[in-house]
C-alpha cells in the first residue's frame, strides 16, 4: 500500500502541517493580549459543539486545526498572557517549547538508561547544573550519595520523599508488611494541599499529619514543631517526616529552615524542603539567604515550570541518599533485566518515582537553559521581584488597599479595606472584565487579593496597568 | 529594553526555530532506519561532552540544534524506528507529535475546569468517544457514574484504583486513620510490576499482595484466586481489590474476566483491569473478544501511548464511579476554590489522580483519533495483528525456533531449541548488529524472546528482514 493511503501523515505532510502549527503558536503569543485571560466558558459549552461520536474516516488536518480557533481558545484561560498574575504562574518560553516538541519528535522512553542513554544522562546532568545554578549543597548531586530527578510535579515530588522517608524510618518494613500506625508527619498549617494528599496515598491516615501553628508572617514554629514531636514521642508514636516550605502557596512565607532542621536532626526526622515556586528564585544570589538551612534538608523539590521558562512539566526533585530512594520505589522484573542495569554503573529513573515510563524532559530544561544563560534567568527573575515590589508599594501608599502579609519576592497579597465581601465581589469583577487574572487566599479568615508577577512576557506596563484596573474596578462597587 | 536585547527568543525568532526543530523531526522520521535501533552508547559517554557547569551566557539556538545531532543522537534508542520490536511499542505519529506541541504552545494547566475549561471538557468528551471506541460499557462514561481522565501511565493508574478501592472498602476510614494491617490485594504472578508497586506506596505491604498462579497460557486461574480470599477471609483478613491483565507483559496473556469478575461480585472486591497495551486493539470488533468481563470492572485502564500512535503519556483510566475516586484523592485548599468547582456542575480533574497541574493531553489523543479515524486505527492495529501473525507462523515452522507462549494479538515469544544461554547470547548478539531490537522474558524457567509489532511505520518488509535476521544470527552462533 502506498505511503498516501494508509493514513498515516508522512514526513512531507508533517513538515508541512508542523510549521503551520508553529506558526499558529507566534501568532498566538502575537495576539495573546487580544483574548480575555479568564476564560468566559460555561459548563458544558465546548461538548455541546463536538460531536458525541469520533469520526469512522479521517479528516484533513486543515479542519483539526481551524477547530483549535473555533472550538477551542474560547475555552482557554491564557496563562501565558502577560496580564496573568493569578495562582503561581506556570510560565513556558520559546526554547521550552521547542525542546518538548523536540521530545515528541523523537519519541523515547526513558524508564532505563538503556532504554535511551541520552535520555537518562541529560537529566542527571542536567539537575546536577540546577543544583550549582541554585546553590544547592554538593550532597544533592550525583557524584555524591545523592542526585535529582525530574518529576511531573511537587506533588508527586512530596510523595515520593515521603515513602523515602517512611521506609528510612522502618527499615523498608513498611514497603513489606504495611503501615503501623504509628508514623507521624508533620508540616505548616499553611503547607500546599499536596501534604495531606501525600499522606493519605502512603496509607498513614490523615490523623498522622500535624499541621503545625504558624507565626504572624504565616511561618512554621518550629517551638511548636519541637513541642508536637516530643508529644508525639511520650504518646508513643513514631515520628519520621517535616514537609517545609519555601514560598507557601497563599503568601509565599519561607519556613524557617535553619531552626527546623535542627529539629529534624535533633529528633532523626526526614526533612523534606518544598520550594515549589520560590525554588528558582535561587539562580539570584542576592535571594540565596531566603533558602538558608537547605543544605540540611533530606529532599528538595523546586519547579522550573512554574518560574523558570520551563512548560509544565518539570519538576527538579534532588534527594540527598538516593539508595533510600531507589530501595523504596524499585520492583524488578525480568524483562526490564538488562547488563546496564545489573553493572550498577547507570540510573535507571524508574525507580526514583511512581510512573514507570517517562518523557525525555530534560530536553527542554537544557535548551531553556543554554538559551537564556544564567545571565537571562537571573534577569528576568530580578525582573518579576522587582515589579512585585513596585507593586506592593503602591498597594502600601494606597488610601483604600493594604498588605495582608509579607511581600518577600513576586507575590503580593493585599486586601480592599472594606472587608471580605468587598474583596470578594471586588475580584470576581476583575476577572469577569478579562483584562486580567487574580486569585485570591485566606489569611487569618481575611479574604485577600493574591498578586503574582511571574509570566513570562509580563512587562511593567502590565503590572501599572493591573494595579489601575483594580482601583477602578474597587471605586466602581458599591461598598458595603 | 527592547525585545531583542531582552534574552527571551521572540514570536519571530520561534517561528524560524519552530521550523528549523519541525523540520529535523521530518528528516529524521525519513532517516530513521540508517542508525543503529539500539544506543551503542557507553555508561557516561554523554555526560563526558558536556560542559561542567550550566553556561553564563545564551547560546544561539544554532548550536543548541546541532548538539541535537552531535551530543544526543548517539544517545537514543530509536523507539519510533520500524525496526523496534522490543518491551511493548511507545509509539507515535504526525497529529500526535503536533497536538503535543500545541498543548505546549498554549501552556495551560488543566487543574481545575476553571483553569481552562476547554481542557477538561475536551479530555471528559475524548475519553467518552474513546470509551465507545473500544466497546466499553456505558457505566465508564461521563454521563452515568462513572468517567475517564487521562494518567500519565499505567502504573499511576493502578494506584489510583488500588486507593479508591481502599478507601471504598474501608468507609474512607484508610485515608483518616491509615491502614489498618487487614487489607489484601491479588493479582498474577504474571501481572506487571506496578501492582506490586502501588501496593507498597498505598501502605498496605508487599506481604498483603497475593501472586494468584496461572494456568498453561500463563492466565490467572480464577479458581486459585477464589481459594485464596476464602483462606485471607477465613485468617481473619480483608480482601479488597483484584488486578486482572489484558495482555500481560511478559507473553500477552489475557486472565479470564467472567470467572474472575464473578469472585469479585460475590467477594465484595474492586476489579481493576490492566489493559495497557491491549486496550487500543479493542477498536477493531473481531477483538473485543478478548476483553469479555470488563464490563463488570470497577477500573479499567489502557494507553493509546503504547499502541495508538499518540506519543506518551497518554493512558487512558475510567471508573464505574467517579465519586469514589474524587473522594479518596480531593483536598480543597482555599486557594483552588473557585464558582465553578462549589456549582458541583464540572469536572476538576486534580482529584483524579496525583499531581495537582496537568498538561492538555486531550488534544493529541483528539488529533490522532480524527486525523486517522476508526477506519484508519483498526487498519493499523489489524495490520500489525497480522504482521505478528505471520511471524508467529515462520516461527512455528521453524526447525530450530519454537513458540513458548500463545500469541492472541501482536505479541510473539518464542525461543531457539538451543536453551537458555544460547538465546541470551542470541539476542545480545541480534541487538548488537543495531538492525533490530528486540527484548526478553522468562516463562516458566525459560528465557524467551519477545517479537512486538506495534511500532507505527513497521511494515511487512521490516518483519521479514527481522526474522531473517534472528535464523541468520543463529546460525553464526556457536551451538553449545
Amino acid at each position: 500500500m502506498s505511503e498516501a493511503r494508509n493514513f498515516h501523515m508522512p514526513p512531507e505532510e508533517f513538515r508541512k502541517w508542523g510549521h503551520s502549527v508553529v506558526d499558529w503558536i507566534a501568532d498566538y503569543q502575537k495576539r495573546i493580549e487580544t483574548f480575555p485571560v479568564l476564560s468566559r466558558s460555561n459548563p458544558g459549552e465546548l461538548r455541546k459543539r463536538l460531536p458525541s461520536k469520533a469520526p469512522e474516516h479521517g479528516e484533513p488536518f486543515k479542519s483539526i486545526l481551524e477547530d483549535i480557533d473555533r472550538l477551542i481558545l474560547p475555552g482557554i484561560t491564557h496563562w501565558q498572557s502577560p496580564n496573568f498574575f493569578a495562582y503561581f504562574p506556570a510560565n513556558t518560553s520559546g526554547p521550552s517549547i521547542l525542546g518538548e516538541l523536540l521530545s515528541a519528535g523523537l519519541g523515547v522512553q526513558g524508564m532505563l538508561w538503556a532504554t535511551s542513554p541520552a535520555c537518562t544522562e541529560l537529566e542527571t546532568h542536567v539537575l546536577d547544573w540546577m543544583a550549582d545554578m541554585v546553590g544547592l549543597p554538593d550532597n544533592f548531586k550525583s557524584a555524591g550519595p545523592g542526585g535529582g530527578v525530574i518529576q511531573d510535579s511537587a506533588s508527586s515530588a512530596v510523595l515520593c520523599a515521603l515513602l523515602a522517608a517512611r521506609e528510612g524510618a522502618t527499615g523498608f518494613q513498611t514497603n513489606e508488611h504495611g503501615c503501623d500506625g504509628k508514623l507521624v508527619a508533620y508540616t505548616s498549617v499553611h503547607a500546599h494541599s499536596s501534604v495531606e494528599k501525600a499522606v493519605k496515598v502512603a496509607g498513614l491516615g490523615r490523623r498522622q499529619l500535624r499541621l503545625i501553628e504558624a507565626d504572624s508572617a504565616y511561618a512554621m514554629r518550629p517551638d511548636l514543631l519541637a513541642n508536637q514531636v516530643q508529644a508525639d514521642r511520650a504518646a508513643g508514636l513514631h515520628p519520621f517526616f517535616v514537609s517545609a516550605t519555601l514560598g507557601t502557596t497563599s503568601s509565599s512565607a519561607f519556613d524557617p529552615l535553619p531552626e527546623i532542621s535542627q529539629v529534624c536532626r535533633r529528633e532523626n526526622l526526614w526533612l523534606h524542603v518544598d520550594g515549589a515556586m520560590f525554588g528558582p528564585a535561587a539562580v539570584c544570589p542576592e535571594f540565596r539567604h531566603l533558602q538558608r538551612g537547605v543544605e540540611a534538608a533530606d529532599s528538595y523539590a523546586f519547579n522550573p515550570h512554574k518560574w523558570m521558562f520551563t512548560n509544565f512539566d518539570c519538576d527538579c526533585f534532588y534527594v540527598a541518599d538516593r539508595a533510600v530512594l531507589i530501595k523504596t520505589l524499585s520492583v524488578l522484573p525480568e524483562y526490564l533485566r538488562n547488563q546496564a542495569t545489573e553493572s550498577g554503573a547507570v540510573i535507571d529513573y524508574r525507580d526514583w518515582h511512581i510512573p514507570l515510563g517517562r518523557r525525555f524532559r530534560a530536553l527542554k530544561l537544557w535548551f531553556v537553559i543554554r538559551h537564556y544563560g544564567l545571565e537571562g534567568l537571573r534577569y528576568h527573575i530580578r525582573r518579576h521581584v522587582e515589579l512585585a515590589q513596585v507593586f506592593a508599594r503602591w498597594v502600601e501608599e494606597s488610601r483604600d488597599f493594604e498588605m495582608t502579609a509579607p511581600a518577600p519576592l513576586n507575590l503580593v497579597c493585599f486586601a480592599h479595606k472594606a472587608g471580605n465581601e468587598f474583596n470578594r465581589r471586588l475580584l470576581e469583577r476583575i476577572n469577569q472584565g478579562g483584562q486580567m487574572y487574580i486569585t485570591h487566599c485566606v489569611l487569618g479568615g481575611r479574604y485577600c487579593l493574591r498578586f503574582c508577577v511571574g509570566q513570562t512576557h509580563t512587562e511593567a506596563e502590565h503590572v501599572r496597568r493591573g494595579w489601575e484596573l483594580i482601583q477602578q474596578t474597587a471605586a466602581s462597587l458599591n461598598r458595603p
